[in-house]
């Protein structure tokens, strides 16, 4: 399977760096074809600017931007380069501590530039409807996150302190993922790594070799699709978790 | 009230700059004292380097390089700033675009290298225990979220296709905001901005400058206290909205 990395290590010795090596080595060691995207190896800037699109400033929405520089050849080749290496993978991962809840600001920003409108989204169907939420610039792709985070796992239970980190998680999975057509697996964490001692790098390498070894046979975390399981308003059929506002509401299985 | 404005606006003339002018302007003309971060002005940088620290590599983890920083007096001078900055602040206020159901990446990478550790958070209290959720490093202040997106306000409702805007917030408020022990208002959000020909921009900055004037009477968001209404594994206590496990559990309110 071809897969793209796009990993956020803070540092050569991080724990991020090491899952990265690890993660890259099995699917090598199995037969896939793999690019990485080292964000820090690569000094990304993680800055949407004119340049991006061709341009020397932004007068309009940075979407009309992108699918105007698409359409005339005039996007960002750094950018364009790194959308061929998207559209000619099969499993998309996304490696990276947990800061603040979410992506680091390199990896967020390496999103915000290169899933551009026209490319990933604001593409519409034959039949003129949006194509989002189950299909997208990116249909037909899986999507894997895998995270750290130094709290303990019970804080990032459904019920802990944290939110649980399915819903922590959500505006990724569902809202990068899913949103461009990219089926979500579930999230790989590897929590309480700030313990005093922590002993756990040998487990979580292990962990993700484990996985990464079955990711081909994995099933994608059924999220509802947009056309079928929503009304014209784009709210949840209400025979659907009939009586529900949780986030988990947006999966079938949940 | 001494308030903190720290905005991303994708140009000059987006919407978020609109905002931004017009919520300075009716916090001054009520006579607050306003200091405002325009990253995009002050061109920030949102990668986390060694030099945050006074350092040539990062070699552990960032959290105990910045609390080690701080104790030496090593933190780089523009990050010290902005802390100073924080810390004269009585109301903080993020303004910017939701791009990917979060922050842009220039304000993300504020968030990551300015709230440092031994500055936002990682602080004990006399008693030895972590102080966060409802207290930290930022306690006595209060945070507002303001931001605007280009689908219907429908598609954000409880039920809507993108999650509701609370959830998809609730890392800003709860995870950054209570975290840190800023007392967060409820998020002002300006909805619907992509449809072909947006005529609400006046609406929007009248209900920046409606809010703002009332801002210091606001309740906040009644989140939950980690020591009060959590168990020592940091889940809520059973008897609290027994049986939820969605993210409003974390709310006396809901």
């Amino acid at each position: 399977m071809q897969t793209l990395i796009v990993a956020a290590p803070p540092s050569p010795t991080s724990l991020t760096a090491r899952l990265l090596a690890a993660a890259e080595d099995e699917l090598v060691s199995t037969g896939h074809d793999v690019d990485v995207i080292d964000l820090a190896a690569i000094d990304w800037d993680p800055v949407v600017r004119p340049g991006d699109y061709g341009l020397s400033a932004i007068t309009g929405p940075v979407g009309t931007h992108a699918a105007q520089a698409i359409a005339a050849g005039t996007l960002d080749p750094t950018i364009a380069r790194h959308q061929e290496l998207l559209r000619g993978a099969e499993l998309i991962v996304f490696m990276f501590p947990l800061w603040w809840f979410g992506m680091p600001a390199i990896l967020k920003g390496w999103v915000d530039r290169v899933y551009t409108q026209g490319f990933a989204f604001g593409l519409d169907d034959a039949a003129g409807r949006t194509r989002k939420y189950g299909d997208g610039g990116l249909a037909g792709k899986r999507g894997l996150v895998i995270t750290s985070a130094g709290d303990r796992e019970t804080s990032f239970a459904r019920r802990g302190v944290n939110g649980g980190i399915d819903e922590l998680l959500f505006p990724i999975t569902h809202g990068i993922f899913f949103y461009t057509g990219t089926a979500p697996l579930e999230p790989l964490t590897v929590l309480g790594v700030d313990t005093p001692v922590w002993a756990g790098a040998d487990d979580a390498e292990a962990k993700v070799r484990k996985r990464l070894a079955g990711v081909t046979d994995e099933a994608p975390i059924p999220y509802r699709r947009m056309l079928a399981d929503y009304d014209g308003d784009r709210v949840l059929r209400p025979e659907l978790a009939p009586g529900r506002e949780d986030l988990a509401v947006h999966r079938a299985d949940r």
